[in-house]
């Protein structure tokens, strides 16, 4: 078990500035994220991104501000605990701590909460294919943990982005065959790995299938393998004739179709919220459940301006709250030593 | 006169955010500010510090940021009315604009107004001597806008700074004689010109009198020049022997006792005012003068922090009130397209 001052929940850009505000004011954080990197939408959706409106930036491209804020905090040492979902928010039999619950079952005991999970947790976006939630996790995988289980397999990769051409060319060097699947006829990947992707094409190491949708998949008894109908993009209800379907047999199955966020089982912590947003008072930052804060993205008051800076701001007024209610004699002069 | 959409008093750090965030709301600023300078009192009082709690920079100079924000609002091409405290605020007859007078007499028509003079205008502090107030501008000044008045002539130089330090051993070289009167025995200033100065000393072009304070000073119709009164500092009421009193005739005294500040003629602006702050509503920073916003030091709300990131999430805040009421079209969402 974790016992900090602070667990701050999400570690995207407002989440790490949220430990440098705690640690200015002598708080020590634990910070539980989702993903298995730090950085949240900077790292995971837009890295190349030049951000131009942070003060004393020209620009900055989103990776570089993570790197940035990340060593701004190292001098606090905060503990993380990656590849987690925060699950559940509970009150300790004394109601003086909390104990927050990883998704693997890691235990933090805090005297505050900061919530700082923007839009939510990401994860796959699912493959809206009939029998598809039945195979997830046997033949049907959206990540690869480890490559090594396809050496020698037929596998299917699903989607039009980079992961889709890049898997489709590693996987070409150990699978057995690759088939590639994409709705649209075109890809939207780095120009120079489509002609790799076309030449192994060529070459008869990868087929591709466009445009083609994923209609139906189940597990063939009599084949011991699954089966993937395709159908041709845009052509609705019975197509019939064979150009329209097309059925493949696969060992493996991988779907890359970008990922969506969602605020998961913070909905059931009983905070008050409003279109998957957290009410908080603008003037610390806290929700309506006392020692649990809220900043960034996930957080809504009257007039709020959904920001970066917005966010970094209410960090520092979060941190404050915080270190007033723990230590009475926090006074903001105090707060603004670092000013 | 200037017509533009937001006036914004002051440019110190949060003045100039407030031009960018103004910027990319698309509103047009003009700056008022009583420095000759912008950057207020990173430019003024500490260029040389560091500050290491903006997000993404492990540490910035206050003078860089001050360069780098300047950068940043080129872009915007705002109208600069530098050297001129903001003197008089009223509405135009429409009762549609502000019109904002300079102390030299120019004329600002806005829209909307930016409060952003932090603790207020800088002036130098003054010689708390006897007579003082009397040859302020004659015999005396507080800054030196042109040297070549001082040639051939004999100069007291009063305080204890580098600006004092620099300007003796300047003036050295043009005067007729240097005194330096300063009330405690040590000079903070850089290391390398006090010794300089000591050098100048050694060889009869300086004369140092410590720790002495300039006790009266007045002009001697006879001598047709100034006397200065010296007293031994720390000696209260009539000193007597001659060690404890010095005159000195001079034709002109420098007095660099630092800068103070005051929110000067803001103060009869009509605006709600709290120990030398203007409050304002944390969720659009609008004063009690519709029309116009505070931001930065010089804003007070509850809970209010006074940081830079304050400020500068402050200077968001206003631009986009002020957006909002010009423009009633103005979404949070078009408001947040630069995030």
């Amino acid at each position: 078990m974790e016992l900090v001052d602070v667990a701050v929940i999400g570690a995207g850009p407002v989440g790490l500035f949220s430990v440098f505000s705690c640690g200015m004011m002598g708080l020590k954080c634990c910070v539980i994220e989702s993903m298995d990197e730090v950085g949240g939408q900077c790292s995971e959706l837009y890295p190349e991104k030049p951000i131009c409106n942070l003060p004393g930036h020209q620009s900055i491209l989103a990776k570089d501000l993570i790197v940035s804020v990340k060593g701004q905090i190292a001098q606090f040492s905060p503990i993380f605990v990656t590849g987690q979902r925060a699950v559940s928010l509970e009150r300790d039999e004394a109601g003086e701590r909390f104990i927050i619950t990883a998704s693997n079952g890691a235990i933090v005991s805090a005297m505050s909460v900061i919530i700082a999970v923007g839009a939510g947790a990401f994860s796959p976006r699912k493959l809206p294919a009939e029998g598809a939630c039945k195979l997830e996790g046997k033949s049907l995988f959206y990540s690869i943990k480890d490559k090594k289980k396809f050496n020698g397999k037929r596998i299917v990769v699903i989607g039009g982005g980079d992961p889709v051409v890049d898997w489709s060319i590693a996987l070409s060097h150990i699978a057995s065959r690759v088939s590639v699947v994409h709705r649209r006829d075109t890809f939207r990947a780095y120009q120079g790995n489509i002609a790799r992707m076309n030449d192994l094409v060529g070459r008869g190491k990868i087929s591709v299938y466009t445009p083609f949708s994923v209609k139906e998949m189940f597990y063939d008894d009599e084949a011991l393998s699954t089966k993937i109908i395709l159908s041709r993009a845009g052509i609705v209800g019975e197509g019939g004739s064979s150009c329209n379907t097309i059925a493949i047999e696969t060992d493996y199955a991988l779907a890359f179709l970008g990922s969506e966020s969602d605020m998961g089982e913070i909905k059931n912590w009983g905070l008050s919220m409003q279109r998957n947003k957290i009410e908080v008072s603008q003037a610390t930052c806290e929700t309506n459940v006392s020692g649990v804060y809220a900043v960034g993205d996930c957080a809504l008051y009257d007039n709020k301006l959904t920001l970066l800076m917005t966010g970094f701001c209410e960090s520092i007024q979060a941190a404050y709250s915080i270190s007033k209610k723990i230590r009475p004699d926090t006074s903001s002069k105090k707060a603004c030593f670092f000013s």
